[in-house]
């Protein structure tokens, strides 16, 4: 509108209309800033501000130039107005046949889009403590198909390799992952360290040794359920470094918890680390759907970002986009202190009900998103089995903690994992568990306490 | 994102930007144009385009700033998100304390959206055949509130005048708007040439003979319902002319008709109009809300925006917008020439079907809207009510087909008009009105026209 | 969906989707005690549920009905996708031609939207103050067409009666709506009390008595800018009621303070009030365009919705359906609450300021909502004029504040008010106002202070 | 609303909420038609219905369960309205850990939706020429990454083949996706058959006997650019059969085309299929991001899923659920009709513009998408280069067409291509290519041909 203020002036009138216009230059300048910088913006922008700068994104790409005709086979044509307008009028998704990360000639606008997301989000790594890396790509697929682009990637570099050696943790994808990559996993017992299970680098070592060339990369994690903790990173990509072994770490939802971000960056400095992987849903509090794949070298994400297929859907840069731009960076760091805040108070207040009902909270400092809370099964009413109080808690709308009854065996694919979901043979106490993520508010942390409660005055003998 | 093309370039591409840019620049071309000339642009907008040109509106209101902060009782805050993006961050609303039509200095972008939107309407008055038009005012109310807006104005010009003289039209708020201005309403009973009610010029030329000074206006009807046909405006000009009377015109859904349009015009040029009212909803495919008071001199309809006390939603004026950059010049007139088209083929398809059950399609030429197909009584069976005919049709998804059984009285106010509906003390025979109203296509003439027949077969005796 | 649970099952699982069907009853439930009871819910419901209600509503709609065609002249046929959305898929409006409050046969779902809201106001309205309240109507117009139209309404019952006896209040609509409405207005001039211009209840009654069976009305104001006070609404409602007088209470953004509702419902309980009008925008924080006309009889607003002639837009309600909604009991009155607080911390911060600046805060304890701080001309520097302290506080982003010079006469219609803007023929100083309004954030006071301070700093002699 | 239909009716009226909840119980009886049939609705929805059905899908899913809190890593939480808005309230993507088929107990609505949509693709894939397919899955990625995930699948159930025979077909993906899964890529060139390049079925068969155990599929496509045509699937597929090798068909667009279709449901009938591969945004007019992968049993497709390591986005599950309500039977097959009309006219207008330049239409019957428009050198003057005839119908706004020059090498991993674009090592002579994809409207077909005449007769020396 702005081009447009000299009869705009006619019509309203000189001075309100230069205010108007000063609005509209804030915007653009804002805008400029963005392009050129790539960093997360210090406030937080309105709606408004985020609607306007998507509509001249969408209007940059083909199928919204006025009058343009198709074709060929793909031409971002959309049936629906309500898909059409879900997807601020963008179609024709990211990267190109050969490259996720390539630009489209058909879609400046989506292109643009998806290289500042790109600024953003390594922003937002260095600044949450990863400060080494150096480039990143944010894949429109979840932290499961990004850990086996990843790995098809190690695979491409290394083909003789098969070997995936993993200090176990019990979460499906990261046991189906390599598996559907094609890779052998050799999975690593924890020790018990306190009530923490913690890696044993040793075996990792010996199995780095004994298998030698076959070993593809050993395959970390930092943000876990408690009592596991993450991984001792430093000392592994010491190893894989002194070996010539690649090293692949799972970051699921770290970037929100500076000590695994910490680890990341002390790891790549001092040892090897080839790519970490995060989900996007977890870390920014967007829909399911997309991942980052980051690392340490331009080169290597590139590769990555080859390996990957085709083109793939913009909707997960789109959300991120839209939700960095309305965080900005105090918005973003609020959530961490947040965080911090609530992991705090969540502890404290689980040790004063355990302390009631004879039960303690699981001492795990170096888990400081996950905390597990004791269920000494002589504690409880005979009829009553433990998962019923996390079913319990679920018919409450409490979502999310987790009993683990430290029994029962899972196999996926051709590994066979006991005790499935303790993340190891023996751990010796049932617990639950419950996390202090992005997101919770000190008011969820008195709801989750006070129904927790509520179960055990319920289930509880003492 | 133009300003940021330079910056975009490194990130993209120069040429792929390049391409986006001239995308961008050709909508701030059209942007430019449209509030340069305020006239229809020969195509309809993209969605897209117009959301970005309201983007641009809105960064151009005070609330929506940078920054801003509040001081006053009235800043524009809106609580609800919902609310927010369905007002597409306007909140200002139109108009300022006195009067409607003014520039509110906090809302400069909304104030520009309204003058354009009346450069627009302006545009769409003069091309459907009332070229003579200087002026029109959209206000944020419905036709009634418009005609009473309207005798308002007619009022303070002449504090004597009370007297409304008013070619019945069996229309609720036509009786209900001068009553609540506060004057007395002068029933003018149509007169039958063949099957058409037609003004009785003689008895409003005796009235206004009969009561001088005391006469307000003449308040004359365009489009109404078979089989009353539009007023005889030009005499009625004449006289008022003549006898320095005012003359306000209800059109309410006029603009849809070349044939109103071209009454107005050529009574404006030939005798005395002073105002002609319109609604948005009906002639421009709307939601209910708002309507168009136009006229031949820029002062009256200055004076009579500073008539309404007070703001208004700019809702209806949003809405307007809207559509008509969404139609463009070919959209409206594609409608406009539709509406022709479905009108004849109702009219044939339901002489068709009248030829077979011993009915006939009223001739009433001069109405091109409505239609009336005559209900014998002694067609039917004896335990059918006609207005039982209505309902069938309601209940099988045909509104707005009203049967007219020329029986009952109706008082509104203090006025008793006889055989409520018919427009006439005494219309020979009961009938069923069918409307050809802009938006009707030629697939709803079939479905509607095969329902009515379908019902014919049961209920009729022939 | 809950009526495919039986499929749905056989999908995805009997427990899951019976947990799915509980969220689904449990919204169910809230809306069937919404429209039974038709209250503020307890709790905002989330956006969700207030589009899922939404939806509901329209599809009651015929323009929504499955195989609907219309074959009348307004079929609630919208043309562009943009305002079927933000209008969600509502067209018919409100009310028919004869009344506003009316239920539209071809528009259930928008009948029973308005029943619903103003049910919801007259609950707000109760609970904030004025428990006396018996019936009210949402009109989609501002207040000052919402005056207009009590007054049409005064006038059609008492027809002889043309004078308005107004206690001076310096806001254009108040003057423009009686003449508008073809009275005659008498101005009574305030009298000071201390720094408090107050109603001057002799000056009413001489004027009462003097005129006699041709007084209308009095129309007092509650809110208002400070120095003036609510108006003695006790007094001249007892006045009104020994005279026989009718007595119309202009409450523009009233309901925000409890003093101004408690007035009017003492006043309604001691003596006379016919009729208080309010604002939707400044009460509820929705865009400009709505108005509520409540009374102490269902008749009389009965009476006052068939004066108004016609149907209306129903975004103003929509709009406020919604904003209700979402606030709940809850929201609404952390908002008031909230009001309170800012009131005093503005308070607080002014006079803080004032003492640095020679300045003081006007001592106004009646008015709770605006404050006035004196500009005594001899603290400036001579090139400095007093308005341009509003200025610059508007070019720094802080809008409202507004300066009164006590100089200018203006004139509305027939009437001239000397020293317009100051409410009184003769105010001892200059001064500046601020509002602490519904909305307003105690960071927003922080702002709008220390902003305030920087430009003293600059203009100041002190 | 329904359930509140009692206190409704105290409201508004027995009669006219009972019409507003007959709307309600016809689109309840379609949501439980749909949920148990799983087939394409024969008319489409409107919006309305469709948000109505999303919104009910929503609150199934337990982030929008009233009260709902949160004590897990991963809940759902979204940060910006505007992405909670585009998401439709959806969080938690599709599938779990394991299996992108499986369904979420946290997210029983998604689930359902992505059950629903399997259900409506199958039919699709029926009724379009396949039949004879048993089972499908949505994948939340492209085309290329579902092909990967296919051979990745193949290759788990046969660890020791690794070799992928591939008709050769010049597009990025098809080369990059088996290198990415591991596997060596046998290319087999085509053979000219009058102007088409169809499969040599037996170099595939030679390759198949010379390479035994060691071959993990052969690859085939149907839906290319002329004048390549669909592989020979029916003879491949025997040779499949017979050889006991696994067939991969990618169907990328093909879904659109009865002729691929079929032949993809002939040869599963005679031969071996395992897996048909086809995008969602050519086919269904949904941004890029999704693929559907089909098949001939239910067994394998779940083990497809089971490949898939992790959860996904739900959005392209989302945008093909909303457009094929929209769309309805009618609306799709519509489609279908249109774009065989389209084809022909383009066909018949480029022979008549290929008449005047001395050029022809290649004749490649079998390709009933794409077709080929030769472009002799000599026809050119000498400063013209071909390519720029494609640049010069960009510039115009025509997208799509592509010219192939039948010159230059392509490497893609290990694979060197020679002649890029052409599909062979020894195509003729170079042409331009123009498809009749769904969406193309007859429109679209003139301003094509018009635009390509306008180049051609400033480029040609003819």
């Amino acid at each position: 509108m702005e081009k447009a203020a000299v009869p705009a002036k006619k019509l309203v009138g000189n001075s309100y209309i230069e205010q108007g216009c000063n609005s509209l230059r804030s915007a653009d300048s804002s805008l400029r800033h963005l392009v050129e910088q790539r960093r997360l913006p210090q406030r937080g922008w309105s709606d408004l501000a985020i609607r306007r700068c998507l509509d001249e994104v969408a209007l940059m790409d083909s199928n919204n130039y006025e009058g343009n005709v198709g074709a060929g086979e793909r031409e971002g044509r959309v049936y629906s107005e309500l898909v059409k307008q879900r997807n601020h009028y963008l179609a024709h998704g990211m990267g190109r046949s050969g490259d996720i990360a390539a630009n489209q000639p058909k879609a400046a606008g989506s292109a643009l889009m998806c290289r500042i997301t790109e600024g953003l989000v390594l922003d937002v790594l260095k600044s949450t403590g990863c400060n080494n890396t150096k480039s990143c790509v944010v894949l429109p697929v979840a932290t499961g198909m990004a850990l086996l682009t990843s790995l098809l990637y190690l695979r491409q570099c290394n083909p003789q390799a098969s070997i995936v050696i993993w200090p176990r943790i019990d979460q499906g994808t990261c046991v189906k992952a390599p598996q559907t990559a094609g890779c052998e996993l050799l999975v690593v017992e924890p020790v018990l360290e306190g009530d923490s299970l913690v890696t044993d680098v040793g075996r990792v070592e010996e199995l780095i040794h004994h298998h030698g060339d076959k070993v593809l990369c050993v395959l970390t994690t930092t943000s876990c359920f408690a009592p596991r903790t993450p991984d001792k990173l430093v000392h592994i990509a010491e190893l894989c470094k002194s070996n010539n072994v690649a090293h692949l770490v799972n970051n699921a939802y770290g970037i929100q918890c500076s000590r695994c971000m910490g680890l990341i960056n002390t790891a790549s400095l001092n040892g090897r680390v080839d790519l970490y992987v995060q989900s996007l849903d977890k870390n920014f509090l967007v829909p399911v759907g997309g991942s980052v794949v980051a690392g340490f070298s331009k080169e290597i994400i590139s590769a990555v970002s080859r390996t990957y297929p085709g083109r793939g859907s913009s909707s997960p840069v789109l959300d991120l986009f839209i939700t960095l731009l309305s965080m900005g960076r105090e918005g973003f760091f609020q959530l961490i202190s947040q965080r911090k805040e609530v992991y705090k108070k969540l502890k404290v207040k689980l040790q004063d009900l355990a302390s009631v009902y004879k039960e303690r909270v699981l001492e795990t400092p170096n888990n400081q998103i996950s905390l597990g809370f004791t269920l000494t099964p002589s504690n409880y009413k005979e009829d009553i089995k433990l998962p019923e109080i996390g079913s319990k808690l679920f018919t409450r709308n409490v979502t999310g903690a987790r009993v683990v009854t430290c029994s029962g065996d899972k196999t996926v694919g051709k590994v066979t994992l006991k005790k499935w979901g303790s993340h190891s043979n023996e751990y010796p106490t049932p617990y639950i568990t419950f996390a202090a993520a992005m997101g919770m508010t000190e008011n969820d942390v008195d709801v989750v306490v006070e129904k927790f409660g509520q179960i055990l005055a319920k289930v509880s003998v003492i």
